[in-house]
């Protein structure tokens, strides 16, 4: 950590910084400037809260050397993990697709859509039970009934389920039937969501914050890691910026920032970030060309009849090509879909 | 509702859209451009789930005439709403100041603290017991060991006490202490925290998200009062852009505009918009003078020695001279502080 | 256009908008809903300055239909805009690559980088000689000289020239040398550098503005187009956001939706996106995979010891390897490189 | 500068920034950490291009300590800066008001606005002869006829005129009119502009770019103050963000941040930040009690029929109404208008 003095600190201020570093276990090396000191603290203090310095009488600003994250960083573990979910492998040679719709609305269309994607190559079947919706008079998804249909349809296709919990109450009721438990882009910082999800030791897909920076995203594995489960797979689904030709903006950059920062395998959701069906061909053919682990997208036997997210959503004729356009371009970048 | 449609729309898809219209209770207006047609859909029916028709074919897009939420906005409640928190008033003539630590940390120095910023004139007292951290390995919180310390320091100094809920499991704990519930920034679309809130039938702050829009912000208190709790205080609290000179920018146009849109009263917080004591007078100064009613400081006894928030909190000292500066802001815009 | 009276807006309002609406050549056609009335106006009206209804007494709001832009736009020319650069064709089924340094610094290293480049597969050849620094005290480019030398590589190598102009008074200068003109993403929206550029119909390689929508960028390409140059290429280079991770936020959702929106070519710039050379390659194969025409990267002999981004180029070993791996990406989507 | 180098750093490499950094002239400071090294930089040298250092081998990044402008700073100048056009000063006690126009549309209703807010207490009159506009087909100004029309009101009111400057070809002709030259926020990062503005010695008034951090816009003050020119004045006009509530958010913790880091003068443009007359008011009393020196504010004789920015500008009636709401606000905070 590097200290940054204030021009006007006195010397007195300094050795104040100096001392309380050199109680909280730092070796200290002030460097005098010709118009600024700088103190560097040596020591990897993650686990500490020296926040507390940067309100100390004389100091301008802290400068973090080492990254926040000790568990999800790159750091202490330099091998990619591979998240086992039965016999799916996600952050391995193959790119592995994930499908289905925003909500489930009843066993029979569930079914129907689990058997076109599986049909069309996807691993894992998505579908909403627990749906955050932006209004209180929309679809808030069919809960524990939905949940059943999911396990049916597993039974029916051999798909592995990811579905969303959104309560720290209906932790355990989730873990219970899901093989992926979903962290929504809305609860990334519900920190105690992530603890509860943390403790079932289920693998679980982290999606990033509407507005969450990369770091922040790795801090909120960190404290899913912090409670011993380290099957993480990260989802960018597109962040909120000032353009608002899609309903996100996909952030395909965040594919080699976090392989570079970190362990954890990373997945791509075209159809949130794009909002629109329109775009999820592109997109899914960039993130998988950019080094994406994965791809998870909407599809809905009938977009214009769906409870929820109906535009964004495939159906399964036009999902199933979008997997033969894919096939080439994983091939292209040595991965196999 | 307007429904553009494309302009290679046939007259076929137009009908089909003129007739799911009409299944939905509306009454239609179809007008035939040059080069596009519109649908204009009479019915306020903001109740309904009518997302789905942007899915059908040949529409383009969907540009709804009414604001989604009914029960937080101007329309249908003209009067602004007042809080009443005992005899404190909210969103009165009265500029109300809330001030204290960012965390409860003991309850010699919090009830310092609390005396000292009554002494000063604030009328609320806040203090966090579950506190939301980026990091699991900072300090989080007192629990309800922080809520007995909050209730000791109310009885001491008569002031009405708020503080943050994170998780629906301690919802009735908090209600069961706190004189106004607060929903932080990163719970705004905690829908299923905002449902049980609503419950309990009191107060609540509920802050806007990092990145909410003003009419997401709304709908959040729409799940609120969907709840039949209307003691909604907005909170206006720095949101994220691009900018990082202060750790959010602080947007006081949001106090025009939400007064335009609802009828609810809403405060500021500097010291978390800032990130630095160093901004918050000049901060408070002008959301009071923008027609906010009230501000949310954060003050602590020592900010070198806080456990959270330290560099954004201000010394007691620094805080009764900051109201003394504000009362004469207040009076010019006609409030009384 | 659609027109939105607000809810109070009184009939002797909602006439005086019709009215006005009517003399400027619109056929209105007003819908009165349960709560607020609107107006379709109809008639293609691009071009005309309709801007002023929305200060009308009543109005609440404006509803464009028609896109802003009328050269730029699909919607009169479907066909895909091909930009002719003597032989090289951008737009077409060939992924165009231009490369080359930031800024010239010297005719040996130049022509160097030239050869190199060339021999790995780029058709076009970059070079900064005028150069828009964010320093006044930053080395600004060679200026004349500079242009020579890029002439001097073009003799020697065959290569295609593109570089950048930043003021009105160099345009001609420059048209002289260039066989593209860039405009930079600082001058996105200077409006006057837009129109000299328009009239030297000299092929333009128009940058994306750092914080600039689809929207306003295709109504730069108008500026362009209005004065009868159509040779557009438009350049995705980043977006400003909140994320610090990367320099800036590649858009490459802008691919889609400017092929939908917009009959000109797009190539984009991974360089100055990232901010470092090592998320070139992942970028550069997303961008291909996604549908770009083109790439535009940053190469330079001994990025160390470059006067300017350094941190961003490539070598060029490492740009030759980076075109091998892009083959099979773009012959995977059906393109040629 | 402290230079971080990455955890894989060998000694050779660690040896070689240490190396390259003496030839630049700074004393260097190694810090051997427990995982990274960390080189201190000593030695100011803002004025020297030392950016190649990031792309070095083994370098992770490079922290800055000084602040990158040393003119536009309060480092080499405490002391904040009065710019005196006449006998108006702005940075003094008064809080000085500009008011005008969008554009100038003729003669008589220009001086008739002129003559009212004058009346009403403005200082400076603003009024737009060449106009940057988004849409090639919108009103582009008069051009040197407005200039002629402002002189006029000049002389019938004796307020100074503040006007913008969109070409460095317009900079003599606009410079032999003006009081004021306005650099506009679609030019902020317009270096060329920027230097001939310098040379003209005038004062100037420099808008915030559209998306620009406040680092970005002092080292726009930098490089006309590095022409000789002191004489500048900030405009804070609303930022670019994913709020479409206003049409920019007005950024009211610039005015402190500025304050803290530059001695420039800082005015604010409500008018241009909400996009609508509506909220002008309540965002002129924030800004002017957040500290602001100065307003400049959107007047328009009949709003409904303005050729540009109607919908932002007030009717003179409303803008003398407001001046008086304004006087408090500005004596509350010991301030005079």
């Amino acid at each position: 950590m590097i200290i940054v003095m204030s021009k006007d600190a006195t010397r007195e201020q300094i050795d104040n910084v100096e001392k309380k570093l050199s109680d909280l276990g730092f070796r200290t090396h002030p460097i005098f400037g010709e118009i600024k000191t700088v103190i560097g603290a040596i020591g990897d203090k993650r686990l500490l809260n020296t926040h507390a310095i940067s309100s100390m009488p004389g100091v301008e600003s802290l400068v973090p050397i080492m990254k926040p994250f000790k568990l999800a960083g790159r750091e202490l573990k330099q091998v990619p993990t591979i998240v086992e979910v039965g016999d799916v492998r996600i952050g391995g040679d193959e790119v592995v697709v994930m499908a289905g719709p925003c909500a489930i609305e009843n066993e029979e269309s569930f079914i129907g859509v689990a058997e076109s994607v599986k049909a069309a190559g996807a691993k894992i079947l998505r579908g909403g039970a627990f749906k955050p919706r932006t209004s209180p008079y929309a679809f808030q998804g069919l809960e524990e009934d939905g949940l059943k249909i999911m396990a049916a349809a597993r039974e029916a296709t051999g798909l592995k389920i990811v579905t969303e919990v959104v309560d720290t109450r209906d932790v355990d009721l989730i873990a219970s039937y899901a093989d992926i438990i979903q962290i929504g882009a809305r609860n990334m910082q519900n920190f105690r969501l992530l603890k509860e999800v943390g403790a079932t030791q289920k693998p679980v897909l982290l999606k990033r914050g509407l507005a969450a920076t990369i770091e922040e995203w790795l801090m909120a594995a960190e404290y899913i890691m912090a409670e011993g489960n380290s099957g993480i797979i990260l989802c960018e689904r597109g962040i909120r910026t000032y353009e608002t030709a899609t309903r996100n903006t996909i952030d395909l950059s965040a594919i080699p920032v976090t392989k570079e920062l970190s362990h954890l395998p990373i997945v791509v959701d075209p159809s949130h970030a794009a909002g629109t069906w329109k775009y999820v061909s592109a997109l899914s053919r960039g993130a998988i060309a950019t080094g994406a682990d994965g791809l998870i997208i909407e599809v809905h036997h009938d977009p214009g009849a769906a409870l929820c997210d109906g535009p964004q959503s495939l159906r399964p004729s036009k999902f199933s090509q979008l997997i033969k356009e894919l096939q080439p371009v994983a091939e292209a970048v040595g991965r196999i879909l």
